[in-house]
């Protein structure tokens, strides 16, 4: 890569994942948006095919007129063909098919158990865990091999199993997750500010946030904005709409839309605790005991937040799919909208072009002091050229941490299950997530049905 | 003090409920029929009569010919006084009437959480936590001003709670917990060799092992005896009596005695974790969440445990106030029988007459590597001259860290909200028990009944 | 305090050391040019009349129609009155006379020791600590009283020592240390990509560093610029300047002007351990050997710096008092010129007002990762609303860190000796010293020679 | 191995320079004088001669009648032959030969550098330093793939580093290293209760003592015997004997002897610093600056230690070949009597046979807890079945630390230099000794002499 005017050239991105019919089309309209950044793209995908569609989508849109960020799309044939001579190298996989995904979301139902997501912890999460640590395994040794002073962001979940897998196999990788969940509860703190203010005009990057965590089960622990502490107005704002949830700055109704929510849960756990969960409710509902919000399908409703179902994520696939489909024959072009999302900014401060503070995960240095070190945990970085430096954000109060340890310590004890690929003590560690109240028969009857369901990703005995 | 004859004279001990019927009489005893050590005891209670009968008592084993050590018990009439000049101080007191403590064990069996002692964890170990942490406060502020060199035992229940305030109000305060539940399973492992190998003739002292984790939740990562390792041995006791319990160490039969077990939450614990739990199945069960041993008194039969009532603990005080009567007037002696407690050779080591080896209730300094600062944990500790050095005994493996750290971070709230007396922040730590697996209003009933029922102690808002 | 057209009015702040005419004058003047501030300004002095005057130009200043930041300049009779009702308070205090410097400084010359600077460490550092550190416990003391929630800039060296006096005394106080040495090193190297890549119009700002290390010693760890890597290009320019020094960017030449230098210490601490030292270079020769840069007058006029006398600093503060006088009676004006200090921008970041990434002293908690805990370092830091958050440095090298740590480990040493007031134990950790490579009996010469000159402000046995 | 009658037979051990003619002979007459243990040795040196004729006389030793250990020796032509099966390895060699050893400890006199031993810290020590860690790199390795179970226990010197380079290399490795040297001075203290109590009969065994630091520059804070503090009566004892030395208790005089010494050094520093050395003046002295106690011979005659010669070892060395040849004949026979050493008890202990608190040198892991984690240091440790346990030592107080602390940062940075093979920066570690008070050009000077020295050993660039 070379500096010039202000911006890079030559950069050389490897995109694992390549054929994503997400994630990769915002990065690439972010950077099609970009004028700063250009260079190479090396698409790398199990399924060469939709890595081969997304080549030409993406050179369809660096020959666009009205794209500033040129970039030339590639494939790759190898892990090794995309890593070599790469700057950055972007992970976002899809661990297994929605087969093994039914599996996970829902052959806990049978056993009382309810999950709103089921990628992140719970059964779901766990068994998610088993089959894409050794996915990542593989990945950390090829960078180790093939680029190891390049940045790896990852977007893949579960996150932390994700990040903590990459540095555990190579200590010295430059690797980070990305999530954007915090961002969310950002724009709900700023509708507040029009809610209890009258403030219309306050950007999600006017508030400004103090973040402490783990992915998916972030808090805030300090907000303000134009020297405003938002605090005091939460409280109000989170009594007020308490019974009856707040809906009015999602872009969609929770009832008709698989990823809204009313923030009711989110509320309940401010009142509780006095800190600002960060993250969509049918994230936060996960890391808590069934008691608390995923009793049943009518407790989840009372709390106002959807459970996804796999169902839903197949029909969206299909519109996905059409979707590609018509991108490949030019029948229909990306909008250059922004997406709110921070990955080009990110690299572009990696780069040395513009510092930048961001909530990101990272293995935990004593920048929450209170969990062990080398827990990946979520918290505030400063992103600037060649380095992302940790922000302290202090200690959590004993009640959350009662809440969030319990998971810290799981997380180290899901990335020892996926490496020993050891079925007995994968199950103990199986059995200490908090949603997991079953007897042990039960549990493990659970447990092995989810093995067998996954057996194929996993090889294990 | 003086050092004399290989032994130690005027020795000055301040017993604080010194007018305990159970703690204290093992204690006179075992001083009694050790003739190295001398000097003066000085009994505090609350309950002055029980002191003074206690002093009587006490100069009577003294006046006997067949004692050998020979004391002089005083009361005293305030902490000042017990402590002034004290040596040594010995806590074991009863934190409120059986009034209360029938609150603590019975009151969440509305609930249906089932306490097998209710003095640890679960909702009854935090209550008697609540009432208990101020008059710890009052000590600790008593020995700062009073006898900040002496040396300190805690007999008294909560175990880690009480010594952990006493280190927060004092925190150069030398005390360490004492406790004999590790003895029992060590006497277990002294059966097992007979019934595995035929030795008959191991004694418990025999049994080397290390241990950690936290008070009557604590575990053997290595045992031993005359070169033996003796897990290999005990994965095959375990299995042989898992399913009928083992029952033939014991003096009595669990069926019939409140504190007797058949070892069957020990061995399912092996076999699940491959670590020795280490104290009575009464107390590991209410460290681990109702659906594995607690779930109702059924469940607990199947298990063969005992649940140790009130109404048990009352008939009991009633034998030893009748007890208290005949020894006062002579009618009965104690017998001069080794009690097997350790105390008095801690003491000795403390005075360098002879170094030792014990388990010890302590702050963390790393003895558990994976256990944050400052929790009170209970590992070996080299006792000698005025030293206790606590031996380092490794991490935990993470399934084990997955059951223990939640007890760990609870032990910090749980103190923090003993002394806060904040009575929102006290729920949020309650609510964070594994036993109380309650929706958040049932939970609050619970917890703002017990509240009222012991809140003469507590004089909380 | 409240709110306004993104600005703040009715500021209340005391400063400790109010009667100062260098620091002071310069605070006064940057606020006068800022409108976003308005308040009250407490000066508290113990020479009262230095106070008042300095009351009577920061009120002029306000009268001035050319100025924007309006503040009441006000004088306190006590510390309590100054600190009562304080936002922020500001220390800037001189420990002792003149007399006392003189000692600090030149007395060690007998024993062949020589000092640039002699208030950081070495025996005048050690000596000025020991004055200083009773001082600072009383306004810790008084702080914890008074304004607990202000928060504590300061500007007085030893600036390591009084940061964790503050903390020692006073755990929970919201304390930083501010220092602009690391700007000079910023300004050089901005002077650098001029005579190396001829670009002439780089800010300060523009400069992008990692700092850590120890007030005076810090280090640079990364530096950029626009994308830059700057550590190859000052890697030439320490080459090519390494035997003439380097003098451009300076105001003065380091032969007539007692702060100035031109940078040889800096590039040969370069050259030799590959990371750039970050303070002036009569700051950087004190903390090494003397046979480093120190050895005799010949051998510092080699490497190009000076030897601060204090028959400088008297002549200087003859000047200065003389200008006082002007500046009391109106015959001169200060020149509204921003002072290139950043206290101003931390005071409005703190407020909410704009965030800011900026070095500074603190309690090691991690940022530099293989310091000790509680050390005060100077790193990077986050400031937003309420909230100083350290960012992440890492550790430092093994070479420098043997460098470094014997000062962190003096730190610790120089605090308990002067809160101990052990004249045995002051000595040893004088002894420590890298300077006093002296035999133990010259050593304790020249120590009770210094103490001897100290003793009012010691009142030691 | 099998456990047999309260003892262990079939045990193997490899010995690592098993051609050793003092270390060898003092463990095989150990050995022979013990009954509980038997097996085979086998002996592995680059001098195949050596260990032939070691191999000779240790199995003469088993044949005599009047030894009870009986062991089997033989000779290994390989490192992985040697390993292969054993279940203790023990690592005694010498890092080459007395022409390296020469250039060690008598180069640095040209710069006015007098060692008193040189093979610990100090330009001695780190050369030696380079030698010996590729060494330890290949041994390392070689029981990582041979026998990754066994326990390794290290006698050569710099001891740290190669304990550190073995866990550096294979972090699961079960490593320890032990020294006499604490011995030394629990049999002082026993040699004083004689001098200051009339006590004839204490042993060093008795002599109960808590151990910190690091190798050879160890410290005692706490040493009681039958109940007595022995640390007033060492105030006593050191003052007496400050001017005149002790020698007493020592079977040779330091004046005659290179390795005897009159203790003033040790007076000197419990004088400064109220705690123990617990090492040999010769070794002490070489951690310090050269003005306490090594500036010149004059000095080092005054303090009253020896400067260990390297002709003395030449001399030293002939006698004990002449020794072999004798013993190899049989014209003469190892007497059988006890060499006070620790290493067969050690082994006992790790079987299991009888627990055994030592000092040993290991990774700091808290037991000291002001030095860096990792850092490998001297304390007690508890040694039980397959177990060894470190014993918590506390903090160093700050101003012993501040002598310790930087030998433990030049211990990470010299195995880091030795690792790395980097010249500059094996330089720049090389200059932060404290005994290298030279301008860098000297000091540059002085080490590349020494590299020269010894490059046949490094294969530097």
């Amino acid at each position: 890569m070379r500096y010039e005017n202000n911006g890079v050239r030559d950069l050389s991105i490897a995109y694992i994942g390549g054929g994503s019919r997400g994630w990769a089309w915002t990065f690439m309209t972010d950077l099609a948006m970009d004028g700063q950044l250009g260079g190479t793209i090396s698409l790398y995908d199990i399924d060469r095919e939709a890595a081969e569609h997304n080549r030409v989508i993406g050179n369809a849109l660096t020959a666009r007129k009205d794209t500033v960020g040129k970039w030339n799309y590639k494939t790759a044939d190898s892990l090794k063909e995309a890593l070599t001579g790469a700057d950055f190298v972007v992970i976002s996989i899809l661990p297994g098919t929605f087969e093994e995904m039914r599996s996970d979301v829902h052959a806990p139902e049978k056993f009382g158990i309810y999950q709103s997501v089921g990628d992140t912890v719970g059964p779901g999460g766990f068994l998610r865990a088993m089959r894409t640590i050794p996915m990542y395994v593989e990945i950390a040794r090829a960078i180790r091999e093939n680029s190891p002073n390049a940045w790896v962001i990852n977007y893949t979940n579960p996150m932390s199993v994700c990040v903590r897998t990459l540095y555990t196999v190579f200590p010295q990788i430059k690797a980070f997750g990305c999530c954007h969940e915090v961002f969310g509860t950002q724009k709900l703190l700023a509708a507040m500010l029009k809610d209890q203010k009258g403030i219309e005009n306050a950007t999600r990057q006017e508030i400004d946030i103090s973040v402490t965590g783990i992915n998916h089960f972030t808090w805030i622990t300090k907000a303000s904005c134009r020297g405003m502490d938002l605090f005091p107005l939460y409280r109000n704002f989170a009594k007020k709409h308490y019974e009856t949830g707040f809906c009015e700055n999602t872009d969609s109704n929770w009832m008709n839309d698989s990823f809204a929510c009313a923030h009711r849960v989110k509320f309940d756990l401010f009142l509780r605790h006095g800190l600002i969960a960060a993250a969509g409710d049918r994230h936060l509902a996960e890391f808590l005991p069934s008691w608390y919000y995923l009793k049943d399908p009518e407790t989840v409703r009372q709390w106002m937040f959807g459970l996804t179902t796999v169902d839903y994520r197949i029909q969206d696939l299909h519109k996905r799919l059409a979707r590609s489909k018509r991108l490949l024959s030019g029948e229909e072009q990306f909008e250059l909208k922004p997406s709110g999302e921070e990955g080009i900014l990110l690299i572009k401060a990696l780069l040395g072009l513009k510092d930048k503070i961001s909530n990101v995960n990272l293995p935990n240095r004593g920048q929450v002091a209170n969990l062990p070190l080398g827990t990946v945990v979520e918290t505030n970085a400063r992103f600037s050229r060649d380095s992302i430096a940790p922000v302290f954000s202090g200690s959590l109060p004993n009640d959350v941490l009662g809440l969030v340890m319990r998971h810290a310590v799981n997380q180290a004890g899901t990335v020892e299950a996926g490496l020993r690929k050891d079925r007995d003590f994968a199950f103990r560690v199986f059995q200490n997530d908090p949603r997991i109240a079953l007897s042990v028969n039960d549990a493990r009857q659970l447990f092995d049905l989810m093995v067998e369901n996954t057996q194929k990703y996993l090889n294990w005995d």
